[in-house]
């Protein structure tokens, strides 16, 4: 099916008026403005948006998972309903190549129906009960029983680099329906289309499987205007980011700065170090194969995933192999189409001041294209130019890294300077991981995500995935935004002392009409 | 055993030399001082023990839970045997009775253990295993497995009201050391004696049982100035802290203005509303024994308890029997000595500002005894007058009380108009209960425990007991400080992607060599 495309916010179930333009989205392959216009939510849409929300959270978050999970599968079946036109408009207004809007759709839906099988079987609430012991001495004890609850409304901000799977109905919005909590989403200037997509599948899947009003909305106007206003609302419990370092912080700063502080969790910036150590170099077909293996993660999407992996450490020798075959691959890559104009020029600006720094030098360089497109760059400096220069632990999105030489002492050093990260890994032996422990709990200690032998891209939604790692990966490194413990953001413990069972939740009740796990007893 | 004190701070296993004095200990009962002299540590003092705590975290954070239940049990026997010394010390510096004194320091070794049985089983890491699934389409699935990891060391302030079992060995230290972080306290002024003698328990077993130094430091010189300095200090990971609002807003500020911003857990403020419904007041037995209980509660530890009862609802009717009753309780009573001077002084001008309030009037006024003492004392005020004056939704630390009365919509409406709270009550038949399930539902939503027909003084320590709630009852309403969830604060789950079996804690191991509880599957 076809959705009519009319340029509104999404106010509950109602569509915004707003006469201000926020503007059109615009083909970053070709710069020509995309119809139709956008209208930024004005401040009454935003304020009606907070109290449908707030009205909406006892209601949602006192359903049962298994309405929950109808609703997000309802929500899974709207969006399929509607792939041909995401897939149409989707490359338009991002750049990205059909096939990977088409497979991020997959995922997206993959995602709602993950997290609605997780709310459905329901042990999700880590239940625990610990019945009374009126003769303990020297005090009797009180019945106490412990659940998750919902925090309440979430605002979610779509991702440039996700329109789907990190968007309107995307990994933040799924978790915080599932755990119970409404969802205010502010819509991303490059992909306005596609989220108006989204929201229509979002709210006809409210709408059908009996939701409350106000369990969704979706506003226009971006992040500093609409958004800001959103954060500070005293409706919104907690938020969810996925952006730049400058976006999350600010964010970060906003929540804080509230009468009542509520939790951020931005997804910012990372540049998911590897280090290779010699045995991965060990013979000329590996070093090709790990070339090869490197360029493909390096250029996948543009570099414009969190994990694209920015750094590698190499050893002092024996890497002849595979810089050779490296420098050839990106010399001879062609460059892509970036997510938008600002994009674009962030990475022209990088990698400039990248190159620039004392003892950094091009290794190799694919042609550049003009307009917003990035070209693959790889540049190298040594293990002491690299740890003494901050600017160099920085970020290029895109797809350009720095090679860093080293010996084992010097990588260490190296690595001791780095920020959080989302990824770190190791490509060597069993033997030489074995031998090289201090490096491998390093790498543990600054990342949520340590790989073995592979490369930091593709990231798998499960149930042990950890997309996370402490600031500035994310401002909350608790935590995890792919998967399903992601829905564990969104949530709080609450006890229960002395309840009588018609006051508990079904899931906390000594009959269990749920079937869930409980842990009974200490 | 009796310790000797010597009035210094301990930087690892060593002892400060620090020249400038932060003062002696003050009787609040007598205003004597109390020897020895303390002495702040320097900042060179200060620098060591996060040098050592940093060192210490990545041999302490290996090391097989086994091993840290040792040091935990080993703590709390080196207390024990200590308990004379602190039952004698105890009282005179806070106002306590010794049977408090007691009763906490049991409660303190019950803690150590709780947290020793927790980790030694191992089950609590949450661990996950999905296997790979090479031949999966259109991607093969790597395999991924996750577990909890430490932060990294953990700055505790020691609280003013709880000299043992929330201070330098206390709830916060305990699931700090379990989740394998090391620990720096930040002792308090009012008890800097207990401090000592704890703080040589647990440099004992440290060295008993083969701790790394680093594992446990504690330094004098109060939060302003010492404790600024360490949760500012690059290495500290998180910070824990029970004590005012101002307290902890303060330290949630510093550690959101670090470069790299950490979790602070901060129990503040709270004034754990109750709900009396008219059943509760059924008969006058009912009533006069509901006044009673009440009553104990109120004036518990001299209201000194961050769960103290400040705010009552009552009905607008039939609550005659249950005030005269209170009423009656109240003159009798006599005035208790306050935990120090500064909480004495905070108290009587808390009491003076809610009584000057409009439309509060005073119920019963227990007889002021001057000095550090505060007496107990119930206000009244109309539910409608309540709502609209924030000032009466503060807190008056100490055995004070407002009662509000209002029909159920006013009620509800005052309720409305609450911050976050550690706890809430209700009182009422299970009918009733019921029948007010939008009471019952906004108590949930604001508070962190929900307590049916009793008392919120009384935190149970065990696996479901929630002593947390939303700002400003805590700085993070997501964790609890009591209870062995308590240990969820200081990690952070990691994920381990096709890493060798070799290259896995054992508790991801496809061995599990620990025998601990794996989700394996998704």
């Amino acid at each position: 099916m076809t959705s009519e495309l009319t340029g509104y916010s999404f106010i509950g179930f109602s569509r915004g008026v707003g006469v201000e333009s926020c503007g059109q989205s615009v083909n970053p392959a070709t710069s020509e403005k995309i119809e139709p216009i956008y209208h930024s939510a004005t401040p009454d849409e935003i304020a009606t948006s907070m109290s449908l929300a707030d009205s909406a959270f006892p209601v949602f978050s006192a359903m049962p998972g298994k309405s929950r999970a109808a609703f997000l599968r309802a929500i899974a079946d709207r969006i399929t309903d509607r792939l041909d036109q995401i897939a149409a408009r989707g490359p338009l207004e991002t750049g990205l190549p059909e096939a990977r809007i088409r497979g991020e759709s997959a995922r997206t839906i993959g995602q709602l129906r993950l997290f609605a099988a997780l709310i459905e079987e329901g042990s999700w609430v880590d239940a625990r009960i610990e019945h009374a012991e009126p003769a303990r001495q020297p005090l009797a004890k009180p019945d106490l029983r412990s659940m998750l609850q919902p925090l309440g409304p979430v605002a979610v901000f779509c991702a440039s680099n996700f329109p789907l799977a990190y968007s309107v109905a995307g990994g933040d919005t799924a978790s915080a329906l599932a755990a119970g909590c409404p969802v205010v989403v502010i819509g991303h200037h490059s992909h306005m289309g596609v989220a108006e997509i989204v929201a229509q599948a979002v709210v006809q899947a409210a709408r059908e499987t009996g939701m409350p009003e106000g369990v969704f909305s979706m506003l226009y106007g971006g992040g500093r205007k609409v958004g800001t206003t959103v954060v500070k609302h005293p409706v919104t419990a907690a938020v969810g980011f996925t952006g730049s370092r400058a976006g999350g912080v600010a964010l970060m700063e906003a929540a804080a700065a509230r009468p009542c502080p509520i939790p951020v969790y931005a997804e910012m910036s990372a540049v998911n170090p590897i280090v290779i150590l010699p045995g991965a170099l060990g013979d000329e077909a590996k070093s090709v194969a790990l070339a090869e293996a490197f360029f493909g993660s390096l250029t996948l999407g543009c570099g414009q995933f969190c994990t694209n992996p920015g750094l590698v450490f190499l050893p002092e020798t024996g890497t002849e192999v595979f810089l050779t075959k490296l420098k050839s691959l990106v010399e001879a890559a062609g460059a892509g189409v970036m997510l938008n104009a600002g994009i674009a020029r962030a990475y022209a600006e990088a990698t400039a001041s990248f190159a620039s720094q004392p003892g950094v030098e091009t290794l190799a360089h694919a042609k550049d294209a003009g307009g917003n497109t990035g070209a693959p760059l790889v540049l190298t400096v040594s293990a002491g130019q690299f740890a003494a220069n901050p600017v160099l632990h920085g970020e290029m999105f895109g797809p350009a890294c720095i090679l860093v030489h080293g010996n084992p002492d010097e990588t260490l050093s190296a690595l001791a300077a780095l920020e959080g990260q989302l990824t770190a890994t190791v490509h060597g032996s069993e033997e030489e991981i074995s031998a090289n422990s201090a490096v491998v709990s390093r790498l543990r200690r600054i990342s949520g995500r340590l790989i073995f032998n592979g490369f930091p891209t593709g990231v798998e939604v499960c149930s042990s995935m950890v997309h996370g790692g402490p600031f500035p990966a994310t401002s909350d490194g608790r935590s995890t935004s792919v998967g399903s413990m992601a829905i564990f953001r969104f949530c709080r413990p609450v006890s229960w002392q002395n309840a009588p069972q018609s006051a508990l939740p079904p899931e906390l009740q000594d009959a269990n009409p749920l079937g869930i796990r409980q842990q009974v007893g200490a």
